[in-house]
């Protein structure tokens, strides 16, 4: 799960900067290295580990001049933190100049560099987003760039939404699935792509509307155009960005994020009523629906849990060998709010339940009588192989155990998740538009292989 | 405004991360510096700038050994951001090693400092600490403890209170006007002394009490126990702690602070109601007043506003010239909840207007058809001189025009700040137990040759 | 012009160490920046900006684990001073893993690149060691190693002295005309390759001899052979190597770097003598040459200058402007020695005259009565082009002035140059083994083409 | 051992250059710490660990305009390596801003912390400079800046040469006894204090002439004047300064360094001549003494050893556990210049002997037939506890043993230490005007009280 970022800007010294402010919104899709790519007098490149803030200051802002950009936040899936790894990815050919920044996860990338390699080709990262840069790479040596996206989306499978940078041309791509939201902007400097509609805010801009599913958006010599590149049977958005992901002031798809997960508190209070004296969100996820139930039973919005904002993504816990007194440094109990009372507690989702056990415990020993846990989605089943990273880090608690196990586990009073229609009721789109594989196990694409480790 | 802590440890290995979590729960008090003292095999001092987690790493904790300590977190009041005026200050005399942490404002800081000086003392820093310690330093080579902090509670004017480590023995200090507060608490591990009940709570002690104006809470040979310092005709607990500075889930003086700002939500609901479509909160400071409008209004609460969580104390905007492009970067409108609504935005108090005339802009341009502010607090007038840093970074708006004007100035369709009655009576504390200088100007102190720049 | 290693140890812990270790020792060949890559679980790379002491800590080298290594330290030839182009650079292919350290320039780099991208290939970086990667890696897959260096050093014009990690065989390579140098050492812990024999011995190994021009050294499998893979009319040793650049103690191909510049100013001596009471250097570079003019001459060697230690890569001088103030910071006479004396002063080369001129100046300042300048080689009149960096970023006065109007330029009473002749039998190889093209303006490849920017 | 400057200059903008420069030049007499204070509008302190040019950029130059200013480079002594003891340190009293700056060691330095404690002062640091400020501070209260000194003078024992900033005056004081040098030079920018003479050249400046023992240099509204401040019936120059410490381009009072130890390499080669094929120095410290010892014995001076020019302050040599690989890193043997040799070694002094012992161990290996090393300074036998820090790392190996039983200790087949009084003719200062007593455990001033840990 990662931001991308495209910009094409009128003012060759404002580019890194409204590239900066939209990666800037986009942070909470990945905290672990950010990089832009900015076309000027050649490409330059810089990235680097660390927050958005942390990676670039004024001074090497002022050093990346150009027209066009793309730009890169990345989320760690896996062990492998390397400023390798970082995004853009930038390279040349005899096309010229190639940057790529990539949201998503090739579940063919195995096979595909094996066959890259037997073709001879040499890899300098282990990141999928090398493969595309390669065969789009060659691609590109002899086609258009409409009929490389084509080839190109023909060889993957998996997600793959990018933003790329060819020369001084600004492009943005969205998988025929359409797994990885992506929408296009245009303010009063040019143009902007960006993962959500939060970053087309935060520069001023308007929403002009999204890239769909197949569709490329093509920003060349300060014009913007879209064209279809692939159709597809079956769109697969990922619901997920919905119902956890995404940023609530973000519209993704047509679909405002706060009105789906106010939509999602009111139906689990429709079908998972209580009699409680308070309805309170596990912050910050559970929020807006525990607005959207509150609204709907007429039971009062409280907060039970203070969470403490200076819990970053680098936060380590001095001494974590001294669990016991670690736990409350993330979260503190209200307990005058819940003492004696019966709460209703909501999170976005579980998944492991190790979070969830340990809160249900703060609230209980804060004197809670009753604690009623609903969660706003159906139950993590499955692992998510397009970009989300649920599983690698974890045990899904969901994939083995009954709800009334889970509830044990967590030691609720009562336990209840949102039903799938109930889901699907609440986001607005078409069941056979969205990707519901973490939750229903029935995948898109086949993923026998793509065991990525 | 900063946060201390003391902490009396049986393990000499977990004193530091016991004081490291309390720091760090207190972090919303200052950002700017942090540091701690620990008595082991002498006193070891560490402290530099940046918050908590940046300061302190395990290696460091791990070679600060001691059963006690003293911490403290600085909130940078004037430009003066050097490692210099980082605290705890720890010097050696006849005494022993004395290392003290400060939170409050000596408003006869100059003409004591003129004083030791011509008593010949020669001053390191430019702090009001450094008084502190060398007047506690002289009175403590003569006097018993409870003798030296009463000569300097009668030399001292303004708010001072303190944590002390002298030797190895923990002192807490409350001033006999008790503006900033400071309480107790007992673990397993030992005991914490701490400006909040949140830095009690983090480390998995309880709450014994706060400790009382003008009382000293000492631990020494690991028994803890209050003595009565200095009486005082007046008390004079700060109420902006509970209208803004605190965190909610402190309790302060008896008092539940989220409590507290719940029924400033109510108190406001019923002296300034609107014909509103929704109760919404300038995030983070006015959440929890809203809620409490809202419940006591009987409209919905509803966010307007999302609040960039990354927006942190050394998030500089690169490109601030382009001022049109940085504005939305903190805060974004929920376009959708917002168009065409008649909305009440909450706020804890006004300072300048600059935010708060910004964020009805940005409402005002998602659609609302109807913008009324409410402001939980009476209009601030005149600056604090005890340790709430609001004067010197910038005017006050309130202290110069009517609230018709203010209402004007930030372009809201109605205004109303909380009556002072109506401030009393959500606290629950008595007139004459509070400070309330700022928003009545009648100060408890004489002040006018405190004017620090 | 780099510094490369390969090492292969018994110990897989020791290896890291061992890298480390003759990296430090070859730090003079270039403190831009230092990297190594390490054949264990998988091949590791760990490389950036700095000196070897500052990339590498202990911790970073306790987790490159394996038995094979290669390193590399560059130094910057161009503006280019980025990560980017640090070394090795490690890929995986079909082949396998390949690192490469590279000390060398290719003359016909530009149409090799260009002939690789219309085959399709895409470069990650601007440097020519990436066109190496390529060739060899393609070579790889269907040729044995000795077939792959064939073919490569039929591709490559120019120097190109190399270290490989090829999945954990250790290879060293040195170009058929052998400009740059190699050579192999043998310790208790195994084997190491590197550019001088001062690194063999920083490790405690024994030189077992150098790597021939046109020969591979092979460690495979703990087992060492010596490959003659390419031969070659015409050697071409870098008579510079002996000059200036390698350490004095080193022995390249065979020939005592030391003893060369102690025959050279001997030479000198016996070629340009003249009346002075003493001889100096322009330290360091200076020194051994010196010490061999005074012997020769029967006139005393006497220290003139002392060169501040602390001038290092990284010094910046403050208030460069102040260019009056700051020609002293790097080198101070010692007036008591050449107050009223005439004074011979020896360097190993000059290439712009900018530091002669300063030099001479302060001498004179000083009070010497005559000032005779002799060099330790003969006039620099042409750029090289194999990896030796005098011409890039300065101009060579030599190549347009007489000697007399450069004794003019620099102000010295008399200047003599080395003699070609002189230079030849100082250094006791055939003229036709050696690269005396800077010299000459004869290059043994053509390089028309290859004006490298 | 440290290094001390003051500057009075016409430009408040060049005044820190001045001061960087000057430091930069007294670098080898302290790398631990540097720091400056300039006056101009009030007194701007700046100091950090590290090097003179890793402290200082030009950014925070630019931030300290004045026009005096006084600056110092710390050498630790103790393992006490804190930002606390860095230098210079700055107070402020009723007298106003107090800077000071220190080269000593005060060695009744407990007593008086004493008895400035027992008399209420307050201590922030473990350094003997702030005893010195408090005194001073206190003196100067009543007394003028002559009388002040004076009164100082009497008080402090051992050695204390000082630079002071008393508000915008610039006052350079040597101690009675003078054992640590401090000179005067005047440039076109105005005036320079410095502990060496070399200071003064590398700002262009001429120099004046030495602060003579109980002398004050005073720089007051632009114009210097030299005051006696005290009398002493003894003189007690530090006579390591010149076998050691200096740097041999520096003159102190009145005497050269270089030709002391050139002498010094004279007068051993009459003492002590020996039967051998070359002369060579332990680099750097030997160098100019070994040429010295060439020209009286007419053997020829040829280096036996390169000594990495890497090897830094803050040079750790990762792995330190592989001793053996290791030792080689610093200093490597010109083989080809003494296999089958007969060496004659000279270094400075011999300490420990455990350098000396691995030299001769590494020369030996690389052939030496007969290895003979001589000494430029009588056997060390007793600690200093005038600020040089010899005693407190590592054992005097002189102090126990004689020197047959040290020559057998470091395996040289013959050991000659320079005569007392051989070392008298060399630095051609009378004996009663020199501290010797390291040399002759004859100490200046009672010590017994000062064995400082
Ligand atoms: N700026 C923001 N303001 C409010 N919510 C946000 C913001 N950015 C991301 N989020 C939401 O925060 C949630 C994740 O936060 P939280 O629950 O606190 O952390 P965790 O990922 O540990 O559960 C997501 O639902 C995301 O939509
Ligand atoms: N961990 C926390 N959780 C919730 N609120 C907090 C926390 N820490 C501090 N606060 C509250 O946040 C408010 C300040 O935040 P905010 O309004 O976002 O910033 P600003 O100071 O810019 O107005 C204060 O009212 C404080 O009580
Ligand atoms: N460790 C060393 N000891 C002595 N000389 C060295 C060492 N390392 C490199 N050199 C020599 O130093 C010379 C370069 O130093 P110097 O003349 O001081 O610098 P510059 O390159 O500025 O002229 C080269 O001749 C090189 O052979
Ligand atoms: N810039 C310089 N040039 C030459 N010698 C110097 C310089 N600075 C200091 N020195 C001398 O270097 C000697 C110390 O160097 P060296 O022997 O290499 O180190 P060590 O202190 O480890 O013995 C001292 O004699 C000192 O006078
Ligand atoms: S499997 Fe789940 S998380 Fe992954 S793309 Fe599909 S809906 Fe989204
Ligand atoms: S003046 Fe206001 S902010 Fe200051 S202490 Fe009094 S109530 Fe608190
Ligand atoms: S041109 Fe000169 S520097 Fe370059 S390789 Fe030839 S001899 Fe060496
Ligand atoms: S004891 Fe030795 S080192 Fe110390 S001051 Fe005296 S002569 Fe110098
Ligand atoms: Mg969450
Ligand atoms: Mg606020
Ligand atoms: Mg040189
Ligand atoms: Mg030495």
């Amino acid at each position: 799960m990662c931001g991308i970022v495209g910009v094409f800007c009128n003012d060759v010294d404002l580019t890194p900067h409204i590239t900066y402010y939209a990666l800037f919104s986009l942070q909470h899709r990945g905290q672990e290295s950010a990089g832009m790519a900015v076309s000027g007098v050649g490409v330059n490149l810089y990235k680097d580990m660390g927050l958005v803030s942390e990676v670039f200051s004024n001074k090497i802002l002022s050093m990346l001049k150009g027209n066009s950009s793309i730009g890169h936040v990345r989320y760690s899936t896996t062990g492998q933190s390397r400023i390798e790894n970082a995004q853009p990815l930038a390279v040349k050919s005899r096309y010229g100049s190639i940057a790529v920044a990539h949201n998503g996860n090739l579940v063919n990338y195995r096979e595909l560099r094996k066959e890259l390699e037997i073709d001879g080709k040499v890899f300098h990262t282990d990141s999928d987003t090398e493969v595309i840069v390669y065969l789009l790479s060659s691609y590109l040596l002899d086609n258009d760039l409409e009929t490389a996206l084509s080839m190109l989306t023909k060889k993957l499978m998996g997600s793959f939404t990018l933003t790329l940078l060819l020369n001084d041309m600004v492009v943005g791509y969205r998988d025929p699935m359409g797994f990885k939201p992506l929408c296009v902007g245009e303010g009063e400097f040019g143009y902007i792509i960006a993962s959500e509609s939060c970053a087309i805010d935060s520069v001023g801009a308007e929403l002009i509307r999204d890239v769909r599913p197949g569709e490329a958006v093509i920003i060349e010599d300060g014009d913007l155009r879209f064209e279809k590149i692939a159709g597809s049977d079956k769109k697969c958005v990922c619901v997920f960005e919905y119902i956890y992901f995404a940023r609530p002031d973000s519209v993704i798809d047509g679909r405002n994020v706060y009105r789906v997960r106010y939509n999602i508190g009111r139906t689990l209070a429709k079908e998972s009523p209580a009699e409680v004296d308070l309805v309170s969100p596990v912050p910050d996820s559970g929020t807006t629906s525990s607005i959207g139930y509150a609204h709907e039973s007429g039971k009062p919005y409280l907060e039970a849990l203070i969470k403490n904002r200076y819990v970053g993504r680098t936060f380590i816990i001095p001494g974590q060998e001294n669990r016991e007194l670690s736990v409350k440094l993330k979260m503190n109990v209200l307990r005058d709010n819940v003492n004696g009372k019966r709460v209703l507690l909501i999170d976005d989702s579980i998944v492991r339940g190790t979070t969830s056990r340990k809160i249900v415990e703060l609230v209980r020993k804060a004197g809670a009588k009753e604690i009623h846990f609903r969660v706003g989605s159906p139950p993590i089943v499955s692992p998510c192989y397009f970009g989300i990273d649920m599983s690698t880090r974890e045990e899904l608690i969901a994939s083995e155990k009954s709800v009334e196990d889970i509830r044990r586990d967590i030691m609720a009073d009562s336990l209840a998740y949102l039903s799938l229609e109930g889901l699907l009721d609440s986001v607005g789109i078409r069941r056979e538009d969205l990707c519901l594989a973490c939750l229903t196990s029935r995948y898109p694409v086949p993923v026998e292989c793509a065991m990525k480790c």
